[in-house]
């Protein structure tokens, strides 16, 4: 056992209000796990799952109930195939409830970019990197530099 | 083309200082990607990559510069084949420079799950869940209820 792999398995939103949270993630077109319980919206993504989760009940789990917990220095990416495709993905999430932060705008880095939020403040990167490629699945592989 | 694809390709770690960050990460066994540049330590996961930025450029380039970003309300997991592998994932964490926010413990929902926070304070659930199958590569992939 060689330890410890890099990965995440799981993602965990914690969230104020679960009706809302999944307003947005499902109106933004994700499916929700049938192993989903009341508290609890589970989302399968590539070998990894996203959970909805109350943020009072998060705090508590983390061994500090109570606590505020902070958002926006953990952002989630999604990296797109081109610039239409990015545009297409920010719009839809506009659409669900997200709130705008920054538009899509092209950067430095020679790609195009922007951010959200989601109704609870947990941040999105919506992106086109052509230098990053995806498969057709649309898994990241980081290239030789 | 169906949008949007339920994945996260990047993720994003605000850090205050890099070099404290590296030596958390590395500390624990992670490798660097030789495509990591100065203010920028990218790491390979699964399908998607794991980034360290500096928080107040990430700040900026979410377009709010300045802003204080929290951690916390999103937590990260990784999960384990055993209670022995979880156990030494999270030693091998501690002893790399995280803080223990609650050790590993039998959990309500059958499984074994503890908590630590990187020098950045994002916060790491580590744990095993006897109901969550892995793959051989640590993949996870829900269970029908």
């Amino acid at each position: 056992m060689s330890l410890p792999m890099q990965r995440v398995t799981l993602i965990t939103l914690g969230v104020a209000d679960m009706e809302r949270a999944r307003g947005f993630y499902e109106g933004w077109g994700w499916r929700r796990h049938p192993a989903s319980m009341d508290g609890l919206s589970l989302y399968q993504l590539h070998g990894q799952a996203l959970a909805l989760f109350s943020r009072g009940e998060l705090a508590a789990d983390q061994g500090r109930p109570g606590a505020e917990l902070g958002t926006g220095a953990m952002t989630l990416a999604q990296n797109c195939g081109s610039e239409a495709e990015a545009d297409a993905v920010f719009d839809s999430a506009i659409k669900a409830g997200g709130t705008v932060l920054k538009r899509l705008e092209r950067a430095f880095w020679g790609g195009y970019s922007g951010y959200l939020a989601d109704p609870d403040g947990h941040v999105w990167e919506i992106a086109f990197n052509p230098g990053w490629p995806l498969d057709a699945d649309g898994n990241l592989t980081l290239p030789a530099p």
